[in-house]
């Protein structure tokens, strides 16, 4: 059973980077450009692009989910991550773009340096918002140089095989899932524009156009977006700018009852409109071309955090309803694997991509799948180290005993997105790894079990999930948790469990509860559940109303690598209590050898559970 | 034994407030000006300032540390704090100033609904920073009004009683309690300056001043500093602009060794040589005046952190010694103090005046006391739970049975800045007053015992002090804690314990552990105690370098507000271990009767501590 929504084939195309990069310059030349900027992005800023727009890996190569290149007469730069550091040097050609670090050495910071005064650099303003435009054009100014908008992207005229952009068919978000009509929250975004005296809303998140008008699509990967715009103004109606192609009648009829549809190519002309409004704009989204359009046309544009953010973060009745219900589902999905794991692991056969496949084909028997969240990470033995690993047919291996083998992996259901990590043992683990594996767990236990008051931020929860690691002089190089939307992205802002979650965690809000521990070459642990903000019981006395977590994700976290000494009674009467919670709720749903195997993972630890005992 | 360095009688201006905002209203007038800008703060944004810059106190009667007012022709706000919002009613003349939120309805919003289009408002360039220039600017703009600048200050020409500017004389730092030479401080900076390609430093800040060059002063109430500039060219000598009444002819030959010594009024000439350099200036400290001066010039002027905190910051080993002397020595005062108040609060005279002036008696009789850190906060009862009081002959009142005592101070040393909190309780406290306190002690305790990787900032072990508390429905609503100077000022950068604490904590810094509880109209709790960062023993298979805090602070908590049942063995251990420190060190050194007391009051929780067993 081949999985259907990912594929472990990624052609190199190395071998081809030189000869575009050289049409390139020669397009450079012509248009007397010293130089082009190449982000990952479209136009958007989506974090899954359509592969029409994956502009930066046609010219080097390099496939990675963020990065960026500077191309000059003389000089290529290409800018990843740390994530992305080998990748990197394995899919393009290192004879021609010098590999630069994009978050310690940054693509201003070669500008500065290495652009020659009186240069003119290019730039696509689509494929940038305002603030990243005003960053470079600084770095350039800075070396005497300036950067120019280019409307027609050089690269598109060379890109030959370039894929049509996505078409995917707009499909209604029925109401029993959306828990609330489009009308009801277009007045909400009103009441909010009225409150910072804005004339309009532009909307350029296509997750927040989703979420407003309820309507999914699929012009993306894993995540069921429709490209396409939105225009709210104070007073009268809004209007959805959306490709005709992707609207059949009844969805336009629905859309039509509470906004004026009109094509993309509307957008610049009713931008003309608003001269002399205050118009708000979603920094992180809205492309510089459409920020400098109303500029022209003598709006006032105020750049801020998305609105619809906030409202599209805290989930409704219906919504964890839903959440709840694709929870058991994928419970389910993920218990059937997990005891065909444990099966099956031992024989010393099993690939990566065999437990990938068969997961999602455990997701695909529950008839509802619609698309993985996320291409699915599965790393064994020292792929598990690896954070944001993805396997592929290059780096597939077989899962070997007295290894661990980490799968983070992910569904979209109608009715919620799931994202959930295990970690678990195939063979007898080492009593390293079940230090590891438990100081993790007590991370994932202490915000499980976290009480906070109401204006609490993901930062000030972040730490709780480190201190036990932090005691052995170990740590994670990632947050704890993000937010995570309602049949939408799986990342979704603005809270998050993270040194950089600025945004309180309100009621209602879903994210993911996710420390780890990855030792280089070795192994790597991650448990994750998501957890929905909940209120918690006030104490007598209490000053403040306090909320706490729920945990939403229902898979038994792996026995074998607990070291229970290590455990407060408090958190072993958690995981016990959890996995109470999981045998009686998915126990039920899954088949006898399943079942049966599930009642034996999932007893109390007090019991003494061994290895054997099953 | 009267106090020498705190006074508790404050005269009430309120009722010349009106005359004053008239007679300022006439000089404007004369200028042209509509309005006037007038911030509680001198040239260096000093936190504490010289009484003749108290112009905002003169204008409008309060007396707060933070506070901000402006006068047009026809209005007058006040802006203030939460802290003050009761204060300013009982000083200022609300019939002339409306009072506002200085944070939640700040001068810029004011300014942008209150001043007319076309007005022009004055503002003092020397009172404000660059940062804080251009916010009003925008504010003016805004509105259609202009801000302009005006060297001679139109308070200055009404306020016929203004006190002199201080003259304090310049005292050497001696380096067996400095541990490190100008000279060798001045090369450091110098190498920071090189790290960033600048051409010299403008060091604003008078407590940066007084750390690179090893001086001290006394310009200031409470923090012992001398009002100067110094320029540090990235080659040459640096040079050092001070009041020549200040120095004596020892200490100016000492200052001549690494600098050339000048006036304040060289200063503005030059700045003039620095045209076409780069010039760093603390963004924080350096007055828009310089900021000006400079730029016109024709300098180019980087505003950024003063690069000299993070050195001042992290103490060395003669700092460390001397922080650790002068703690024996305050921990020996302390004890005296607390086992005479344990004696004489139960009769039921004492008052919170007398204790904070019998507390300075104990400090004055080390022999060894210069001021003390700050005016003492010493609330009983429902003053208690008002974070930042300050006791005058109005709000005194006399100590009762079953109240709690809060008492915060700290003392200047030659060898070090002292802050500490003790809580204490009068008669039998309430099941809930030992809740609370034990609550608090469980988060001081958190922290003092917290291990965390090197890079760790202080908003990422702040949460850890809130647990306790957070469980029960509570919280406090100031930071853990913040950085102290060594014989310097009390609040020190960069580091703090706090949300906003970004600053990694690194080996040598000294923080504050304050962790508190109030109780609007009942009482008070915090437990103070001052910590260094130190290194903790890497365990085996660590993979980051580890900090931990060592408690510097030797004073005992009062035992009978522990309800020992709501500590860990881990928590109980700590307090047990942290008072038979204090026993065995501050024990020695006190007299007969306080030695039994403290031996009764630091005996281990385990033993089961009864109030009726001393």
């Amino acid at each position: 059973m081949p999985a259907e929504f990912q594929n472990f084939d990624i052609k190199n195309e190395r071998a081809a980077v030189a000869g575009r990069v050289a049409a390139l310059r020669g397009e450079l030349k012509k248009r007397n450009l010293d130089g082009l900027l190449v982000p990952r992005a479209d136009r958007q800023q989506n974090e899954y692009v359509p592969a029409s727009e994956e502009r930066l890996a046609w010219l080097t190569g390099f496939t990675g989910s963020a990065g960026f290149a500077i191309v000059t007469a003389d000089k290529a730069a290409l800018f990843v991550d740390g994530r992305y550091t080998t990748q990197v040097r394995d899919q393009t050609d290192t004879k021609i773009f010098d590999i630069q670090h994009l978050v310690e050495a940054p693509p201003e910071q070669w500008l500065e340096a290495n652009i020659k005064a009186g240069g003119v650099i290019g730039y696509d303003p689509w494929l940038h918002t305002a603030d990243q435009a005003e960053k470079v054009a600084k770095a350039c100014e800075s070396a005497g140089a300036s950067l120019k908008a280019v409307m027609d992207n050089p690269i598109d005229t060379l890109w030959r095989e370039r894929p049509a952009p996505p078409a995917g068919l707009a499909v209604p978000h029925n109401i029993k899932f959306a828990g609330e009509s489009a009308a009801d929250k277009i007045k909400r975004v009103r009441a909010e524009l009225a409150k910072s005296k804005a004339g309009a809303l532009l909307v350029t998140d296509p997750q927040a156009v989703a979420w407003t008008f309820n309507i999914r699509g699929s012009d993306l990967p894993h995540v069921p977006l429709v490209l396409a715009n939105a225009l709210v103004p104070s007073e009268g109606r809004p209007a959805l700018y959306i490709e005709s192609r992707k609207l059949d009648n009844a969805v336009r009829r629905a859309l039509e009852e509470v906004a004026d549809v009109r094509t993309p190519d509307d957008l610049a002309r009713d931008l003309d409109t608003l001269k002399g409004k205050t118009v708000r704009i979603d920094r992180a989204s809205a492309a510089d071309a459409l920020t400098r359009a109303m500029t022209d046309t003598g709006a006032k544009v105020v750049r801020g955090a998305d609105p619809i953010a906030i409202m599209k973060a805290i989930k409704n009745h219906a919504e964890i309803a839903g959440s709840r219900a694709a929870h058991k589902r994928d419970g389910m999905a993920m218990v059937q694997f997990l005891a065909w794991f444990d099966r099956e692991a031992p024989g010393g056969k099993l690939t990566e991509i065999d437990a990938v496949e068969r997961l999602e084909g455990f997701r695909r028997e529950t008839g509802k799948l619609k698309d993985v969240s996320f291409p699915t990470i599965a790393g064994s033995g020292p792929n598990g180290a690896i954070v944001h690993y993805r396997v592929t047919r290059d780096t597939n291996r077989i899962i070997g005993s007295g290894e661990l083998f980490l799968i983070d992996s992910g569904a979209q259901y109608q009715d919620g997105t799931t994202d959930i990590t295990r970690t678990v043992a195939v063979g007898a683990p080492s009593d390293e790894m079940r230090d590891r594996f438990t100081r993790v767990l007590k991370g994932h236990i202490a915000i499980a079990t976290a009480i906070f008051p109401e204006s609490t931020t993901g930062a000030q929860l972040d730490p709780l999930a480190r201190v036990a690691l932090w005691q052995a002089g170990l740590d994670y190089d990632h947050g704890t948790g993000h937010g995570v939307g309602s049949y939408l992205s799986v990342h979704e802002g603005p809270a998050r469990i993270s040194k950089l979650g600025t945004a309180p965690l309100r009621r209602g809000m879903i994210l993911s509860n996710e420390p780890g521990y990855y030792k280089a070459g070795r192994y790597g642990i991650r448990t994750e559940n998501l957890v929905l903000v909940i209120a918690e019981a006030e104490p007598p006395g209490a000053e403040k109303p306090l909320n706490a977590f729920e945990t939403l994700t229902l898979a038994p976290i792996d026995r074998r690598l607990i070291d229970a000494r290590m455990l407060s009674g408090k958190e072993r009467a958690w995981l016990d209590s959890y996995h109470g919670r999981v045998m009686e709720e998915i126990g039920p749903l899954v088949d006898k050898s399943a079942q049966k195997w599930l009642e034996a993972v999932t007893r109390p630890l007090a019991t003494g559970y061994l290895s054997t005992d099953k």
